[in-house]
Order: structure tokens, then C-alpha cells, then sequence
């Protein structure tokens, strides 16, 4: 063919090319990638200043009319006072409903400016990594050196009377101001920090009461727990660093010896400091502290170590003594506390409490006595969130699956009579919601499986929306797979299970594609809801496009379905989750297009143990494995969540011995991956490497990679080529 | 086909599979593989009784006669009395030439036995790793606890006086036995073992003089020296442990603050212990620690950091004191020193000395006054051993190349006259050789390309030889592929290189064959010999059998062609290997059976480095490569040999820069795995990690692999794993 010839063919193919619909890249499917940000469904950003819902972007702030949807200029970043390092507006808050006062970051100082006045108010030094400031006191509690410390917003102390020159005084007040609480504070140490490894819905250390007056704060003692050996190997580009160098975690095992955790009190009017009295913390845990409205008593659930048996237990702030165990649950399995009490906003002497106590996680309202008065909420549902309270109208706006199982509406439910009202725009899809301060207003931000995202406002009262703001399809012009969700049934033969399918644009039902079964499968979580395209991961989307089909179950095991649903895989981790899994895999066996022979299976963490225990449990079924960060043997994961499922090593060797993948390691036939990332302080690189051991001494082949520097997931344009790595694997072994 | 026709096909089949050649397997062919044992060539274990040849197995020894071979029993194990762990007779030693004593171990004693009179004549605990005992005052020297102790065979101290009862003197005796030399033993200071990590011919740390009354000792303060974080995942089987652990090594890295040296004397009759005068051991070497005939004068060579100037030293064994520096040479690239002197048998005064002042590696006369009285051997060809001497026939009896610059044969060389003489049996391939005490007879063991392996005794006064021991092929019945070995010219245009090449047995010149380099490509190595199959390793075997071509060649750099040979790196290493390879693969490219678009590279170590810098240099050359262990960066290796090949990052940075693969990950196309051993102390993980970090940086797709638990080489068992491993991954990509 010479030159000519084929130059006119390709212009006679170009006009076709520019019409055809456009190819996904990873970057622009993968979160870390180069063009993710322009192929996700747009987003606002929106705050309550007060009752008045605000936006945000980086320099400019509107209010919005929630019955119009209108926006009205309220200032800018560039109008506001600095020292140079002002934070982005989307970052404002609002604390003080009704006044001009926005709260921001300026360098390393919290500052609330009059926004009208153009006005610096206030102005605090607020650099520690882990820090609690409260708007009423405006006091400040930080983590500085491994200790506690806190700043006082006023100092009206009468200094004593050898301070004469203003600079003493100075000196006295500074002192005053910035005060250290604890001197032992070290690794070992650790004071006002999330302690149990996050568990029982722990998020930090740190909790001022309503008034900023008293400050609730964790101490854990871990010097007795095992450090795990991780490394840290010098970035590439560090000029001070040349030998890689140790980077201990202290890790506590299932069946070993963990933390010990107290609770702290400090008062600012005494300036004392003592601790709860809740005696001997060994094998104890401490979770969801909570405060009464009126400051003065701290509410905790203490757990077992064999979490079976939590009681919600009252001290009284000022002293420390323990003064009534207001409640107790117990379960053969296990009892897991998730949330703190929450008050009644119109009533200081009742809390609502969660519980899953009937089968699913329901509301119940007590009194502080101890009386459960009812229970708010019930039925074969479970509560996701309680988003706060429309005080006058005795309400509670929730967030529930009622609807449908893998969605997510919003109610308001009259706490007085029980019921229920959907408030929320469409009643279909994944709503997530922010309720205004009076609880008279909500933001409903919701996913539909056809819509990528839409903003609505929802008046509580009347249940009547107003859409905001309706995102374009990011995806327009390209050409996108089909998705599709259904049930099947579990292995118990009752259970419905829901499932999602992807399949290439071009399906077409004579051929046999090659079918990914991608998998999580652990609790705490799920793959498959109501949101856009059923909750599809873009990877799935990507592989789609490279001809592939893939399929994603949520086993028993899984959340949203109640306690029993969850609790079938008690002390034998993966063997139920498998078994539901298999339901799956007869399912795509029974449909001529999946090519049963190139059954491929995918899934990190959780989902890493369960890909390695389906490839070495079904080794004649699945051809190709990536796992990722993978649990390999249960003992060698942390005590907190490990020994809730399946309680300790000693006690029940049986279970361990079930799970564990060692003794399977014989038993690999397909080809395996298992990525880690070599600094994972989750699933620590002895799970892998131990499984790796185990294949080595058995003789079985599975292939490794690991990410340097890297967590229990990769972070950035890291996770594009960690995906092109997977997606290669697939391409070299099951297309 | 009906059953029974399938059945009668089968018998006709039958006879001819059974007449056919076996094909090899990796349990067959590899080092840690289960049938390995059968298939390398047999051997017989020999030593001296005096200037006897005596025969070990374990459970008899033998005399021989070497005038004609024969053997004549002389005891077996289970004569001699024990305590019941009595080691095997193969480790059997004779220290006393003329009487009927052994040497062995008992459990925890050393023990000479009579084994004539079948009594026990000696014994003394010798439990420790390191020790070293001297045959003529049976006195020994140990470490444990980190520290140095002697123990002495005979104690003849007078008590004192308030030692009276038998069981004080006991307690005398036991404590003047043991002695405790030294007592700040530790991880940071090390006494008694090979120091500069075992470069410059360092082996051990403990040196007895020829009487075995004053011992020298290495001590080394290594507490200044940076830690490389290794980790140790504990063995499955390890009931013990639960947690990994860390396990820090201490590694000097190039341009880093290294340890500090000293050398100790301890003298038995003094009961005292002092250090050499040597000054300042800050950046030196202090190697090749010799005595005197008379024991009372000590030999060092000293060498500074950057080892281009090494002085021979005599040390007064008595007072420490410095007393002459005998030899100096220095060199613009560097001087590595890798034996100690040598005294001549008959002439206390006088020593020989290896050097390469001449360009190649040669032995010199020197007087104790340091004047040099001749080159005894010169040419273009390298001393590679010096076995001993014949004192009466003023000899020495030496291993060089000077026959065939990739064989090794045996001399005896007149240090009078320097006539030399060849005593080896044939005078072709690989002799390996072991001199009786007096010097006239030799142990020849040999290999040549194809004899597996002969043994015959060799008078090295006559060079007459007696053929002893003839292996029989062990590979009969299998087929076997053809090994060719030929020479090329290096990429400098003159100088020749050695190759072999591996054919598959049913090789086809018609066809185009995968062909896979195997490299190593550094210093102190070599490949290609004139040994059996000219030194094929047995994986070669193993590929070829799969249909592969593999080629060998030996670039400069590598050893026993002389200095300039062998520097011709320097500063650069990679660089003129590389260029040497490429006129390998140019050599490829002109074969018509090779297939060129199917080229694959595979070296371990120095090879790792070697491959993964082919690969990345020459992108469209080499589609597949497996580099285990490699180097990555010369400033991640360490100081000793790191600096002598390439100086410091600090002095030779375009150097580092220019060899450094960090830069290369960007360039890497072809399919590439590494393999480490995940507790490698020699080129540690951090070569392979950061490798990989540039890689995801760069968007490239290495393959990795991790052997936890196994060093820089796997061992036993695993090896058969990697190697399949290895395997696998070319017939995966490039087959």
C-alpha cells in the first residue's frame, strides 16, 4: 500500500472516529487519576449558618433560599482580614447562629471574623495535628508532644501579688492560658486520641461537654501490647535520608495482651484533673462517651473483652464515681455498641439510645434513670443515622433502609407517637442528609441508580423538596456499560441476597465473556445499594470496557440486614460469606454468556481473605485472583475487631483453624495475586508473607506485589497504577 | 477409539517410553532438589593423617595407598568410644601426623581418640558457634555472650594457699580453664568474628600463632553504624512466637559512617590481653592478620577507606608496639589485599606475598626486613591459590590459569630457581587440589568439559599421577543438551571473552529458538570455566530441555583475567559489563536459530543488576527478565566492596548517578520480575522497595517476588520453588 492510498483511508476514518463515543481511561476512572475529578457527578458544598443554608466554594459564600433554591452573595475570601494564610471558604464554619461570624483557619491560628465588619474577633493558635475547639467556651484542647494540653479562651484569674510590671502579668497570663495536663504522654502513652484501633464507632479523644467547660478526654496504656516491626523505606527524592529505618506499630493480636484504657476529666473552673472510676480497664473497652445536657455527668458503654456484654454505665463528671449502670445488654455472639446516647433536646431527663437488641438497629428511648420508655423504632429495617432533632415538633430525623433494602431514605419520626414520615426527594435511591440547627430543614444530597447526584431541600415538617441543584452526567459521550441489580437467594435458601452485574456496552447474549466476581464480603459494609449505577466501582466499569462481566454480591456477613444476617458468620469468618458467594457463582453459571471457565475473582482486605479463600476453597472454579492487603489467619489480625467475630485463639482453635489460609496454601491452583502495601498497619505484611511461606513450602506458585510506602490502600495516582497492575493480571491470565 | 484399542496403542508405546531418555526435573536438577544428591557427579572424602590419604564416611575411614589407589580399613565409628553423640567420621580430622589420634566431637566436646587403643585422650567443651582450637597446646578459644573466652587444656597454676579442700581446687582449676577475656561484648562491639564484612579474604576473627599460645582477635566497634530495619516473620510451625519481629542489622552504607577495627593479642602465658598500636582505626582495613614462625611477631595489611594504599605492618606480639611498615603499594583505582603473607617452611626470614602490582595476580619473595627479593611467578595469567610447600624441594606448590585463562591447573614452582612444573593429572579443565603436610603428594580433584569428575593422586616431585577415583556420569539415561564454550571480543575491540552456550539435545538449526543471557557480570566471580559442561548450573540444563538457547558470557569485571581486566569497571560498574554483554547479544543476533524478538535476561545479585540494567538500557533488545537480589543504587550497598569498585556517592557522583537504576524504572517495557529474599543482609530490601516506588512513580509494571525468612540466596528446598518460579515467568512471556 503506498503512502497515498493510506492516507486516504485514514481521512475517510476520521470523521468516524470523532463520532464514535469516547473510551474510558483509568485516569479517568480510578480515584487517584489525572481526570477523576471532571468524571464523578458534581458536588456543592453546603453549611448551616443557623437555620440558613450557606454555600461554600474556595473564595465566595451565598446564601441559599431552601424554598427557591436561589443564591445570594455573602462575601468573599479576598474581603476577609488575614495574616496571609487564610483557609479555603469551604472549609467556614458557622458557629454562632444569627451572628456575622464565620470561623476559619488562618496559618496556624483559629480565627472567627465578623464577615459583615470585616473584622478579626478572636484569634487562637491551633496547630497540633489532633486538637477539639468549642464554640461556646472557645476553649481549646490539643495533642502537643504526646500530651495533652489545653488553651483558655479568657483568663480572668487575679494573678498573685508578686506580679507587678506588665510583664509579669503577660507571663502570668500566657501561662494561664496555655496549660499542660499530663507529663507521661509517649508512644506508650497516648493521651486524647481514638483508642481500641477505632472500633465501637470511635473517632477521637477528645469531648467537651455542651458548655466547653469540662473536657472528657481517653488515656491508653499500650506499652504492654507488641509493636509490629513495619518499615519505612526514603522517598525517592529525600535528600536527608539514606538507610530505611524502623516504623514500630503497636499492634495488639487476637488472644494477646492489649491496652489499657482510662477516661479523663479536666475542669477548668478548678483546674483539676481526675479520672473516671470505673475500675480495673484490663480487657475492657470504653466506647461512646456522651455527656448530659447539663455538663455535669459522662455516660459510657463499657464491653467485655469477649463483647458480649455492655452495660451503659454514668459517672458523675465533678467527682468521677461511678453512679448507675443504667443498662445492660448481652448476646452468645456478640453486642457491639456503635453510637453514643443522644439527649432530647426538649427534655434533659431522656436519651434515645441504638440497640439491636429485637434483630436490627433500632431507636429506644430511655430515661436517665434507667427506664427504657419505648422503643421508637422497630420493624425488619435497620437505622442508619440519627441526623438530629426538630425540638418543637418532638421529633427525630433518621435515616433508614425501610424503603428498600439497599436504599436509603429520610424520616422524621414524632418520638411522642412513633411516627414515621419520608422526607426526603424521590423516596427512592441513597439519600444523605444534613438537618438544619431547629431541624426544620434538611440538605437531601441523594444517588439514584439513573442519577448521578441531585441537591434537594426537604422541610421536615411538610415533607415538601425543593431541588437545588441537579448534576450532569459525567459520563456523557462516552460509552458506558450496562448495570444491572437483582436478588438471589443465599445459601441458607431463605435469605435474599442483592447483586450487581456489569456488562460491556456491546453485550451480546450469544457470545461467553470472561466474568470477574468482585468481592468484599466482611461486615461494616457493603457493595451493592441504590446509589448511581448501584454503587459500581469505576474499576468495574473499566474492565467492562475491556470485555469483561462482572459480578458483586453482598453476603450475609454484610450490613444493613440486621443483626442475624450479620452474626450467621460468627467465630467461622468466611465459611458463610463463601458459601453466599457460591449462590453467586451458580447463578453465573447458569447464564450462556458467562464463560465458566474464565471465572475470575477480586477483592482487598476482607475482600483479599475472601478472594484467597475462594481460590484455594473452589480451586477448580476460579482460573485468576487478585487479593489485596489480605487477612490470612485471623490471629494475626488486631483483638478489637478480630476477637468480636471470632473470639480468641484459645478459645476457639477450631474456628482459627477453619479460617485460616495457611492450610490452604496447598490447595492454590489458579493464578494468584496478593498486593500489599509494605507499611499497612491494618492487615500488617505478615498475613502475606506467612502465606507466601505456606505456598513456598507447599510448592504452589502465587505472585506478590507489594506498594512501598504504601497503607492497607494506595492513595493517589497510586491506586491508577495499582489498578492497570490488576487489570493486567486479568488481561495476562483469564481474557 | 474403544477402550481396548486405546489399551493395545498404550502397549505397543510402552517399550519405547521405556527406551527412551529420561527427562530432567527440578527436584533432579536443582541444588535444593530432592533427587539433586544422584544427579552431581559422586565424590570421595579425603584427608591427611600425616602424609597418609585417608578415606571418610561416615562410619569408616580408610588409608589409601596413592602409589595405586588402594584402600585399606583402618577403624570405623562404632569402635571408638563415645558419649553417645560421636559426629559422623567425615569430619573426622588427623592433627598429629604419625599417631593414631582423631579428632572429633562429642556432642558438646571436642575429643581426640585413640583410635588404635580406642580410649579417650582429650576432651573439652566446645559448644560455641564460633571457636577456633589449636592441635599443639589444645587450647581454644570461643565466643559466648558476645564476649571472648579461652579455655585451656592444662592448668599447672599453684593454688593459693587458702585452697584446700579437693572441691576449692576443682572450683580453682574450672575457673583458670575458663576464662573470660573480654567484657563489653555486644551487638555494638563484636569480638572475634570476621570483620569489614568478610571482604579483603576476612574469614574469621580469631588467630592462634603457630604454637597456639597467643591468640589475635578482631574487636570491632560497630555501635556509630546505621541499622537496616530486617524483619522476622516467624516460622509456621513456631508455636513459641505469635508476632514478627524486628531483626536490625548493621549495615554500613557507601559514604556512611562506618565501624572502627582493632586487633587484640591475648598470651596465655602473661595471662594478658593488649591491642595493636596501629593508631587511629577510623576508616581503615585492617586484613590478612599472619604470625611470625616464632610467634611472637604479628602481619597486618593496612588499607585506607578508599583502598588505593595498603602497607604491610609488623606488630611486636608482646608489647603491641608498631614495628615496621615492610611494603607499600598503591594503585590510582584501588589495591585489595586478599591473602596473608606466607613464611617460607625453611627460612623464617623470608615470606611470600601475593600482589597485582604487575597486572596480574603473582606471588613475590620478601625478607622480613621488607625488601622485596624476586617475583617468584609472572605472565599474563593469575596465581589463584597457594596449597603449600615442599620444604626439602624448596616448592610451592600453586592453582593457576597459566594453561587456559578459564581453566585451573596445579604447579609445583621452585622458589629458587621459580621453574615451574605441572603436577595435575591431564593438565586440562578444573583441578582442585589438597597437599599432604611434607608437600610431595597431591589430592587432584578434577573436572573437565566432559569428565564429571576424576581424583588422583599427583607426587609433586615427579608429576607423576595415580588415577584414584573416576565418577561415573551421573546424568546417563537422560537427555542431555549440548554445551559449546567459545570467545568473542570485548566491546574495547581487543580484548577476548568466554562463552558457552546451551542447545536443547534435539537442537534444530532450522528452527529459531527463546534465548535467555544468564549474567552475573561482577568482581570476584566467574561462569564460564573449563569444569564439567564448562560450568553450566544446572538450570541452564533445565531451560534448555524446555527448548531454550541460554548464553553465558564472562564480561570484564569478572575474575582471574588479571588487574586491568577486572578494573576496567571502575567507577561505573555496569557500564563496560553492559557493553560486553551487548557483544554477546550482537553475537545472538547473527545466529539464525536464535530468535532475537524473543530474548530474555536472568541473573541473581550482581546479576540483578546486570539484568534489570539490561533491561532498562536496552528496552527493545531483552522482552523478558529476572533479576533476583539486586542492586539497585550502589549508595544503598555497602562500604567495603561498594566504595572499591565505585568510591564514595560523595566523590563519585556523576558515577552513582550514571549506574543508579532509579532513574532507569521510567524505561523499563519489557516483562520484568524481581525476586528478594525478604530478610537479605547483603543487598537489603531497600534496593528492591525503591525500585519498585520509582517504578509506580513512573507508571512502569515491574513483577516482584519475596522469599520471607530467606536471605540474599534461597536455600534448601526453596530453591527448587524459585526456580520453577523462574522458570515459569519465561515460559510465561518469552516462550
Amino acid at each position: 500500500m503506498t503512502r497515498k492510498v493510506a492516507l486516504m483511508i485514514m481521512a475517510l476514518m476520521l470523521p468516524m472516529l470523532a463520532s464514535a463515543q469516547k473510551q474510558f481511561t483509568l485516569e479517568d476512572l480510578n480515584f487517584g487519576g489525572t481526570n477523576y475529578r471532571n468524571m464523578i457527578p458534581q458536588y456543592r458544598t453546603i453549611a448551616w449558618w443557623g437555620d440558613t443554608p450557606v454555600r461554600l466554594s474556595a473564595d465566595t459564600v451565598w446564601t441559599i433560599n431552601p424554598k427557591t433554591g436561589a443564591e445570594k452573595f455573602l462575601f468573599t475570601r479576598a474581603a476577609l482580614p488575614t495574616d496571609g494564610n487564610l483557609s479555603a471558604l469551604s472549609w467556614a464554619e458557622f458557629p454562632y447562629a444569627g451572628k456575622p461570624i464565620v470561623k476559619l483557619s488562618d496559618g496556624d491560628y483559629l480565627v472567627l471574623i465578623d464577615f459583615k465588619a470585616r473584622k478579626t474577633l478572636f484569634k487562637m493558635k491551633n496547630d497540633a495535628a489532633v486538637s477539639e475547639w468549642h464554640p461556646v467556651s472557645r476553649n481549646l484542647a490539643y495533642i502537643e508532644g504526646d500530651n495533652l494540653w489545653v488553651a483558655r479562651a479568657e483568663v480572668n484569674m487575679a494573678p498573685p501579688s508578686s506580679v507587678t510590671t506588665p510583664a509579669q502579668r503577660q507571663e502570668f497570663d500566657d501561662h494561664m492560658r496555655v496549660q499542660r495536663l499530663t507529663t507521661d504522654g509517649s508512644r506508650d502513652i497516648v493521651y486524647g486520641q481514638a483508642v481500641h484501633r477505632n472500633e465501637f464507632g470511635i473517632e477521637g479523644g477528645l469531648f467537651w461537654n455542651p458548655q466547653g467547660t469540662r473536657l472528657a478526654f481517653y488515656r491508653m496504656d499500650q506499652s504492654m501490647v507488641a509493636d509490629y516491626p513495619l518499615v519505612n523505606v526514603p522517598e525517592l527524592d529525600d535528600t536527608t535520608r539514606v538507610e530505611a529505618t524502623p516504623a514500630p506499630e503497636k499492634y495488639p493480636m487476637a488472644g494477646r495482651t492489649s491496652h489499657l484504657v482510662t477516661v479523663g476529666v479536666y475542669d477548668f473552673a478548678t483546674d483539676r484533673t481526675m479520672y473516671l472510676d470505673a475500675g480495673d480497664p484490663t480487657d475492657r473497652y470504653f466506647t461512646n462517651i456522651a455527656w448530659s445536657p447539663d455538663g455535669n455527668t459522662i455516660y459510657m458503654q463499657e464491653l467485655n473483652r469477649d463483647q458480649n456484654d455492655c452495660r451503659l454505665v454514668s459517672y458523675d463528671a465533678v467527682t468521677g464515681k461511678r453512679l448507675k449502670e443504667l443498662y445492660r445488654e448481652t448476646h452468645p455472639k456478640y453486642v457491639e455498641p456503635q453510637h453514643p446516647i443522644v439527649f432530647l433536646p426538649w427534655d434533659a431527663t431522656k436519651f434515645l439510645m441504638y440497640s439491636e437488641r429485637d434483630g436490627y438497629n433500632h431507636l429506644y428511648l430511655f430515661d436517665v434513670q434507667g427506664n427504657m420508655l419505648k422503643q421508637v423504632t422497630s420493624g425488619s429495617w435497620v437505622v442508619m443515622d440519627l441526623l438530629g432533632f426538630d425540638a418543637k415538633a418532638h421529633t427525630a430525623i433518621i435515616a433508614s433502609n425501610e424503603a428498600n433494602p439497599i436504599g436509603r431514605n429520610l424520616y422524621s419520626v414524632n418520638i411522642d407517637t412513633g411516627k414515621r414520615t419520608r422526607v426526603d426527594e424521590g423516596g427512592r435511591g441513597w439519600h444523605d442528609g444534613s438537618l438544619n440547627p431547629s431541624g426544620t430543614m434538611l440538605v437531601d444530597v441523594y444517588q439514584e441508580p439513573d442519577v448521578p447526584r441531585n441537591i434537594a431541600f426537604a422541610d421536615t415538617r411538610t415533607g415538601k423538596t425543593t431541588r437545588y441543584f441537579t448534576a450532569p452526567d459525567p459520563w456523557q459521550g462516552y460509552t458506558v456499560p450496562t448495570y444491572e441489580c437483582g436478588t438471589l437467594t443465599a445459601a441458607d435458601g431463605t435469605t435474599p441476597l442483592y447483586y450487581r452485574m456489569v456488562k460491556p456496552a456491546d453485550f451480546d447474549p450469544a457470545k461467553k465473556y470472561p466474568t470477574v466476581v468482585y468481592v468484599y464480603g466482611g461486615p461494616h459494609a457493603h457493595n451493592v445499594d441504590a446509589g448511581w449505577h448501584y454503587r459500581s466501582r469505576s474499576w468495574e466499569t473499566y474492565m467492562a470496557q475491556r470485555g469483561y462481566i462482572l459480578f458483586i454480591l453482598d453476603n450475609r456477613g454484610s450490613e444493613n440486614r440486621g443483626r442475624d444476617f450479620e452474626q450467621a458468620t460468627f467465630r467461622q469468618l468466611g465459611q458463610v460469606e463463601m458459601a453466599d458467594q457460591m449462590q453467586g457463582v451458580k447463578y453465573l453459571q447458569s447464564l450462556p454468556y458467562v464463560d465458566t471457565t474464565r471465572l475470575g475473582v477480586h477483592g482487598w482486605s476482607f475482600g483479599g481473605f475472601m478472594t484467597i479463600s475462594l481460590m484455594t476453597n473452589y480451586p477448580d472454579v476460579f482460573k485468576v485472583g487478585v487479593a489485596g492487603g489480605p487477612v490470612i489467619d485471623w490471629k494475626w489480625y488486631e483483638v478489637m475487631y478480630g476477637e468480636r467475630y471470632m473470639d480468641t485463639p484459645q478459645t476457639n482453635p477450631e474456628g482459627y483453624e477453619l479460617t485460616s489460609l495457611i492450610p490452604k496454601a496447598k490447595d492454590l491452583k489458579g493464578r494468584l495475586q496478593i498486593i500489599i502495601g509494605l507499611n499497612d498497619p491494618t492487615v500488617v505484611p505478615q498475613h502475606a508473607y506467612s502465606f507466601l511461606k505456606a505456598c513456598i513450602a507447599a510448592g504452589t506458585q502465587p505472585d506478590f506485589y507489594v506498594y512501598p510506602g504504601q497503607g492497607h490502600n494506595m492513595r493517589g495516582h497510586q491506586s491508577v497504577h495499582l489498578h492497570e497492575r490488576i487489570t493486567r493480571y486479568f488481561d495476562d491470565y483469564l481474557k
